[in-house]
């Protein structure tokens, strides 16, 4: 037996997010059945971050055992022949058979992307937030620094998360103008329930002019869901680092 | 009656082409169909560029004619909230009324995007052509010069074409680095039937080291399709410039 780690990309666009719902297409569903047909076996894999419906990502990243001896490294290939188009294994390979992608120090990276113009761009709407708008980055800058460190981010936080604490660490949170795109790159050790999202909804009030950077110091100290902005939608999401410390 | 311009973009993927065909969705169709249902009038536009099937654009170019009060600059808006959201209107504005967009010098610029990487990224599926095989930018943009200038492209032009003259002016044809991104700009003032996705094809080998960057030249001496490569997909391929001279 041994424990194989794949480090996996995907569109979320047709799909309703990471996690296993009856009925439903998910990232895992499809990493399942790709897998248990590829081996015979009935393969039920663990995932490391249970992205959201129509979410996106670069390198999420799932394991699963399995007493095959395909080589760890091959699974990408033989994997890939199977999987729809808008799932693609970027790597595979053996790991340790006791390494719990959810149970381990990370440090993870999002990225939420901004179309910021007149008019919505066909080829950009299903990976950018379009919003016509304009949005200030620097004011955007401004905001997002009073996020960075240890905070508790219950402001942050979809009601419905069940996480006994709220305190996270935030390493870095970048705004950038790319062209017409704003990209906020946030790095951190975790992340509450859609926090990368209201972060983004929040900084966005602060671009527009609709709330002051410096309120974000009051945001967080308010601990209450309803003082931070409203949850971005998922499209402009994309998990684009995963690293295991 | 007033002749009004709209500059046109589109997600090419669920499109087949520009260009009406009985019973198939297109980018004509679909501005016909809002169109009319705007100004309750059968309206036929004129379209600049007949983009093929699965090829994008940010500014194709349409003309119709109408006895409407709208004016032009309104047209945008209100025909974004009738379009499916492939397609999105970027401008809008009253034009001469004997301006034909296909009867008259313009200066279009293509972009060919090539993912070159070891595996499919699925975000970019719909708007790059994927290789695994590396591809050698410095050799792409040796053969890159030898078609620039008027030439007879013949040998850049699919057999169906029914264009009399074979002679065109390229302008400049660039090929660039963007991470793991290859992407190839021609600007031109026509291009023949699938010239650009030849031109793409053909430079290609020529990275990949099957053809050398030299042999252009008697490709294009040759007058003759099966002298050049194969002619690359048309996900990878978008209109992003058009100008009237």
């Amino acid at each position: 037996m041994k424990r194989v780690m794949l480090v996996v990309a995907y569109d979320g666009s047709a799909c309703h997010g990471w996690q296993l719902q009856p009925g439903k297409r998910t990232v895992e569903s499809e990493l399942n059945q790709a897998l248990s047909g590829l081996l015979k076996e009935d393969i039920q894999v663990i995932g490391a971050s249970r992205t959201d419906s129509g979410v996106h990502a670069l390198c999420n990243v799932a394991v699963f055992d399995t007493d095959s001896r395909i080589p760890g490294e091959k699974f990408s290939y033989a994997l890939n022949q199977r999987l729809p188009e808008d799932i693609r294994i970027q790597s595979s390979r053996e790991t340790a058979p006791d390494f719990h992608p959810r149970h381990c120090n990370s440090r993870k990276t999002y990225e939420y992307r901004i179309l910021n113009r007149e008019f919505p761009l066909p080829t950009k709407r299903l990976y950018a937030y379009f919003t016509y708008v304009p949005l200030d980055v620097e004011k955007m800058r401004r905001a997002a620094e009073f996020l960075v460190g240890e905070h508790d981010f219950a402001s942050f936080c979809s009601a419905s998360s069940s996480a006994r604490s709220t305190v996270r660490t935030i390493y870095s949170l970048t705004v950038e103008k790319e062209g017409d795109e704003i990209v906020i790159q946030v790095c951190g050790s975790g992340f509450l329930y859609n926090m990368v999202r209201i972060i983004a909804g929040t900084l966005m009030e602060a671009g527009s002019g609709s709330r002051r950077p410096e309120d974000m110091k009051a945001v967080l100290e308010a601990k209450n869901r309803g003082a931070a902005g409203p949850t971005a939608p998922a499209c402009g999401l994309t998990l684009v680092g995963y690293e295991f410390l």
